[in-house]
């Protein structure tokens, strides 16, 4: 099975909302031969199939990353701190000429996990992230229209070779994303800032709030200001425990930050310090107004693989 | 001008997104004789007139104040903290007879400038609270519909006088909204939770990533979840200083409690405490996806008169 036609084959492991959308968004398109889908569970396989977000299933990643060849890509889509153990199997079992890339919400974790599975950095591996996502999970939430307009960040090392990279840049503009590329290090740190500590924020609030909600019926008067922002605490807590494990430094940094700020805010409204909290809301609030416009107006999708 | 036939006049002291919406909505339904708008910016009440919010304007608020009697109804609707002045002028030149109302997001600061506008609390004062709103703000932004199937919260004291009450509750109900009643105490601390702190989180978040975007583009990959996470931080300046300080006590009370619990995260981030994130992520998710279905489904439209 190690011949090769024309068009290339797209592995996809893990089969979940990111896994499953870029699969459909495949098959939409007709990028591939074949689009593979491959998971621990058969029936997320079984789903994926009966769903057609998958040409074929394969719960044996080895037997599945064995057939490709070069022009192939295979796609990590599974949980940040699961992506490890896949690099492992695919360091003993896929040739070095297959594209790998991945979507966790880290990046140093990746590249830290692909140097120990290979003893080095492997240059067919092109570390990415797409900014897309939903508070729900799963396959059964896959669209192939998730990533329109969507940034995909690609952070390529300086082992990356430029086949594999250019492979994949390819990959997620024809389906639709807007694709750059930063450091490694510049990538967990905006999306510490951006993403991760906004989610350990809504989870924090909702946390605290529901300790006082058996007092109080503190949630019945939650009103569409509280939706909005808690809806990130909604999002699936084993990605985001892997999240916060794998981008520890910087989320610690931005929450040390934050804090830092809070308490300088608390004290503002201890003393009284009206020229402080007019400064700090018009400022906050003239930086979120121009924020800039990169998700398309009126889409009320929330993102939250970030 | 002291007559009083048989439909009642509506004064509106503040004309903005919830004075005006409330002068629309009365208007609409035919509650009135008579909508009067007193505002103390001359281009405000041109624009009230030329919108159709109100019938009348008038710039002196002790003149329209002593044209009205019995079954008359004052709705101060200015930020939190000027409501205090409004009533020393209304203890000065309303009758005893008219029922007064506010709607202002604290209610311990309004129950306090009433007693000491009138050196007593004055049994026509009927303290309410609409959680409706936008972080649009302004009479332009007024929409007749805003408190449909929103909650209004009353809090009459001891000394209020049951006419007085109803009359308020009439005229919410008549407006479609749902109204409760609780203590002042009450409100003001479940209101501190559910609004006022997120409130103070998406501000200090905005502000913390703006002095940290000049190093980095934060902000250019900030997307959905970041943009729901942060549009109470669109709300006006002003109007969050005052309830920052109106409900100083309440404020500081959850903030301490979030503050404590951001300091237990940062410990199980930083130790790797794998159980407690999962725990915790696992228990605020279900806390969200359970909160009460009280906006109508489908509604994107946020609430932030909270």
């Amino acid at each position: 099975m190690n011949s090769h036609p024309a068009a290339p084959r797209l592995l996809i492991i893990g089969v979940g909302l990111i896994g499953g959308s870029l699969a459909r968004a495949a098959r939409a398109q007709g990028l591939f031969r074949e689009v593979i889908g491959v998971s621990r569970s058969a029936a997320t396989l079984a789903q994926a199939l009966s769903m057609g977000v998958v040409d074929r299933v394969e719960e044996n990643l080895s037997i599945a990353a064995r057939e490709l060849g070069a022009g192939d890509i295979v796609v990590i889509c599974v949980p940040t701190l699961s992506v490890a153990q896949i690099l492992e199997q695919l360091a003993r079992c896929l040739a070095p000429s297959v594209t790998i890339t991945d979507v966790a919400s880290v990046k140093g974790s990746v590249i830290m996990a692909a140097q120990s599975a290979y003893g080095f950095m492997p240059p067919q591996l092109v570390p990415g992230h797409p900014i897309a996502g939903s508070e729900q999970s799963g396959v059964a939430a896959a669209r192939g229209d998730l990533f329109v307009d969507h940034q995909v960040i690609l952070t390529p090392h300086a082992a990356t070779e430029p086949e594999h990279l250019q492979r994949v840049r390819n990959l997620w503009q024809q389906v639709g994303a807007v694709v750059s590329e930063m450091s490694v290090e510049e990538h967990d740190e905006v999306l510490a800032a951006t993403s991760h500590l906004p989610h350990m924020l809504a989870y924090t609030l909702v946390d605290t709030l529901s300790g006082m909600d058996e007092k109080r019926e503190i949630f019945r008067y939650a009103a569409g200001g509280f939706r909005d922002f808690t809806r990130i605490a909604g999002s699936d807590p084993t990605m985001w425990h892997d999240i916060a494990l794998a981008n520890r430094d910087a989320l610690l940094d931005v929450l040390a930050r934050l804090q830092s700020r809070l308490n300088v805010l608390s004290t503002a409204i201890d003393t009284g310090d009206s020229d402080f909290l007019l400064n700090m809301f018009s400022r906050a609030r003239d930086a979120r107004n121009n924020l800039p416009a990169r998700v398309p107006p009126n889409t009320c999708e929330p993102d939250s693989n970030e």
